[in-house]
């Protein structure tokens, strides 16, 4: 499938927000309350000191989103973070590893020297695989940095990869 | 030297940012731009998620600062950052060990099972040295995390510890 990837625009908010709703209650994956109500959850995605994606198939359906923003800041902040979400009807296509890898090159072109994962929920083969496809390594796995809703206690890899050179 | 350890109140800010600003000034250890201005410190330092105190001596200079929050959200805020400052006068007396581990004692008061930094750098040996004696370990070194004012792109360490059993 095609991917038209484009800076996030207010108006695409509702349609991100749908996308985001069922990755979030599932509560397996990202570091944000499985309750998070719209507000909260546009308050963690959107990142005004970096950069927010929409991808689109060629009609026009959203099927996945990323931001871009500096992992830390000043002297910190030529090392990017990066969160992806992939709509349900879009998953199982290695859009995720397209994603990541064309967030890559714009990060490139923002100035940014490395990208780095901070939680990556180490039972989530599919994204582990996904990343390492786009270039990226596990750098340390934190021990039971995520509750999982039913696994209770599981470990998070922190992942990264080199832009430069 | 005793240390009289509270919460920070907003009555304590003018001090604190006396703390903070030579340390921020520095360039060689936070991730905060060195010309940060003082409403750019506070909103980096207090932690409205968090736990910020003062660590006072016993005629009441302030000798150091520690903030405490959860290093992610949701599933993942069982995990916590924690960041020290210590004031020019107070330095070379292990008051960063006692603050840090007087921090995790507070930590696990307040619920948190680990503890974890984010970018240690690694040429800051006495802030290694000091959070080792603290029972913090290197859980991974990120090549190139920091740019130091004099030598350039350096690695920093993240460091962790179990708080519990």
């Amino acid at each position: 499938m095609r991917l038209v990837i484009e800076q996030q625009t207010p108006a695409d908010w509702p349609e991100v927000w749908a996308a985001l709703a069922p990755a979030f209650r599932d509560g397996r994956s990202y570091p944000v309350p499985r309750d998070v109500d719209e507000a909260g959850a546009r308050a963690y995605w959107i990142k005004p000191d970096g950069f927010n994606a929409v991808a689109r198939a060629p009609d026009g359906t959203l099927a996945a989103v990323y931001y871009l923003r500096p992992d830390q800041g000043g002297p910190g902040d030529h090392v990017c973070n990066a969160g992806y979400v992939v709509a349900p009807a879009a998953r199982g296509r290695g859009i995720a590893t397209r994603l990541c890898l064309e967030s890559q090159e714009r990060a490139r072109a923002m100035g940014f020297r490395a990208m780095k994962f901070n939680l990556v929920v180490a039972s989530n083969e599919a994204a582990v695989r996904a990343w390492r496809r786009a270039g990226m390594s596990i750098l340390a796995t934190v021990p039971g940095a995520f509750r999982d809703p039913e696994r209770g206690y599981v470990d998070a890899h922190i992942m990264f990869k080199n832009l430069i050179e």
